[in-house]
């Protein structure tokens, strides 16, 4: 089994009873593989008689989007374990346990986490978790601070730069976020009663300019390691418990990209709601859950992220007067920025969210589309004079209200 | 001879000898070693019957500064050696030819150039070079075009950023540049005369928060493949010919440190005629050439570094309008902080420069030191509301005249 290929139901089976300490030698085992197939196998390895479960996650050596086939590096599955051993040993409650990860068959074991949803499905049932804001700022603050230049060896940090080049996968993201939504492309996605929308975006050159500037930092600015696709879909979740999953496109990146993906996901769920409130009161009160989660994602990340830079900081430079308050505010402007980004190519660009997409009712679709679109929008024009997240919830507001 | 040690002079002929096709069987060869013994030795290899000559370059695992020694990567031989042909290929007349790389002995073999000479002994005889502006402006925006994302395949570029993580090299700078000169750091190195210049650096928050800035940039912006130590020392030039050399800091960082580090070097130039210059008028004469210089150096890169944007980018997202003259007006910002940043660490840090630590006489020379000091300085924290490169000589020109 040691050269690759992909794995059938009987042989990540057998695969599993090989790791040492998991299951007995003479284990019943059984396995369903979850994966959507395009990128990955899942395999559910159970064993019933105890209960015990793991995740074999193996990954296949092309991508299958909308009926194409292109190949991508079997090296993602690298960066993901390696990835999340770098955040399993910062935040080891937040991301699930690797037990093993076999480089030649590009596979990781991993904790079973089907006792958690998917945060996206979460939040389109309208349900609330009290500690997420809490746990992703804590996340977030802690592997992106000490990824960077302030929290570790800057020498070494310049081998993790080198561990985590990752081009196959920052392609997909530079061309599907910064690049096709904003012309004409093929591999947008639309509906076509929101074409007006479209086309303004491709014809608005002060928003393409704005994405230009976000865009290049994306390509060039190495300050933290980033998990690199941080939606609610990538997020499993519990009342209790929160646990980030899947960075396969983890390379340095700016900071903010990733704390923008949150708060866009929070905000395209915001703007969903015209599809999944029952009511214009209970939307009201979704839609303050929503805003109060992203303003406090964004101040846990913040307070965590100061307290770590005046409490851990290897760089005694940073601590130069000014500097701290100069780097937060660039990092709330890059948040706000990808924010905006990441919303927009929801709408127009290749992949969706079920947030909007799964919406039934072809008004409030619609409706719902265009106000994340406005949001977004406003959120890249706005960014690079913003000074407070306030803002960022006052746009939302303001759309909504329109 | 597979295995890495220091070469001995009859070493190095019988090295030369076994290059196919630089030297018939039975030449007979001298060597002659040139190198300052600090971190490198430089063999000089002669044929006098035929007049032929070649240079063998091998790294010293360590570097020997002030008695000190410390270990060195012999890395940086290959960082070198591939810098050295990724230059040639872009400018092939403005670097020495690398006839061979070995990675075992970290020895390059190439171009002998003992025809030019180094162009900070040239500017502190007070020459004139009419060709350097255009030569060098060219190496600039070929280099840093071409590598960047706006002039290669953007994912080959991650690859290629990897090909030149640099951490001893930038380690040096990072420390020897950007952190020593502004604190009472051991390794610095100045006059007691101007303790008091010192002193103020150390006490100049504005000045340190700027710093910090640019710092970060060096740190974080993986923009281009940098030379990373172009000074005057690392230039061979005559009047009809510049070649460019020693690009072992090479690494990928923001552009504007190398265009700053000519300029920068000019300028130490500058404020070194209160030493060379025989009078008044000469000096001011000099002093102009010199200010020209540092013009035509930038307008040449500008010119042709947008001319190879509008007509090689292989970026269409950067033909964004607008996008383009925000860009270099950031290269202008950066290219200015950096070049205060090499001038200050010349005068107080550890690594001087002889077109000033040279001037005999002590008046001219304190004068000398504190005008680059008063120049650098005031590039530093104007740089981020420069538009011209016009300010750079007004801020040379009235710091003269105080």
């Amino acid at each position: 089994m040691t050269q690759y290929h992909p794995l059938s139901e009987g042989e990540a089976i057998q695969f599993a009873k090989s790791i040492p300490d998991l299951f007995a030698a003479d284990a019943q085992l059984a396995s369903r593989e979850i994966g959507d197939g395009n990128l990955n196998l899942v395999f559910h390895i159970t064993e019933p008689a105890t209960g015990k479960s793991i995740i074999l996650k193996q990954a296949l050596p092309y991508a299958k989007v909308v009926g194409e086939s292109w190949p991508l590096t079997l090296d993602r599955a690298r960066i993901e374990s390696e990835a999340l051993q770098y955040e399993g040993a910062l935040c080891p409650d937040l991301v699930p346990r690797v037990y093993q990860y076999v480089p030649e068959l590009a596979l990781t074991v991993m904790e079973d986490l089907s006792d958690h949803v998917i945060m996206r499905r979460g939040l389109i049932e309208r349900n609330k978790y009290p500690k997420f804001a809490g746990d992703i700022g804590r996340f977030l603050s802690h592997t992106l601070f000490y990824s960077s230049d302030l929290g570790m060896n800057q020498q070494d940090k310049k081998e993790r730069v080198k561990q985590f080049i990752n081009p196959d996968l920052c392609k997909i993201t530079e061309d599907l976020i910064f690049d096709d939504p904003y012309r004409d492309a093929e591999t947008n996605s639309f509906d076509e009663t929101i074409r007006d929308e479209a086309e303004a975006l491709w014809n608005d050159t002060e928003l393409k300019l704005e994405v230009a500037r976000l865009r290049h930092g994306f390509l060039t600015n190495a300050q933290a390691l980033l998990h690199g696709d941080l939606h609610t879909g990538s997020i499993f979740i519990t009342e209790q418990s929160t646990k980030v999953i899947d960075p396969e496109f983890a390379y340095y990146g700016p900071m903010g990209f990733d704390i923008g993906a949150v708060i866009a996901n929070l905000l395209l769920n915001f703007a969903g709601q015209e599809g999944w409130s029952p009511d214009a009161a209970s939307r009201a009160e979704y839609r303050e859950y929503l805003l109060t989660t992203v303003k406090d994602t964004w101040t846990t990340f913040e307070w965590e992220f100061r307290s770590l830079w005046n409490d851990r900081s290897v760089d005694r430079i940073s601590n130069t007067p000014g500097f701290q308050d100069i780097y937060v505010e660039q990092l709330l402007r890059d948040t706000i920025g990808y924010a905006g980004c990441k919303m927009v190519r929801r709408i127009v660009g290749l992949a969706h969210v079920a947030d909007i997409d799964k919406i039934e009712d072809a008004a409030a679709k619609e409706r719902a589309q265009r106000l994340a679109l406005a949001i977004g929008k406003t959120l890249i024009k706005h960014h690079r004079s913003s000074v407070s997240i306030d803002e960022v919830l006052d746009i939302a507001v303001k759309a909504a209200a329109q």
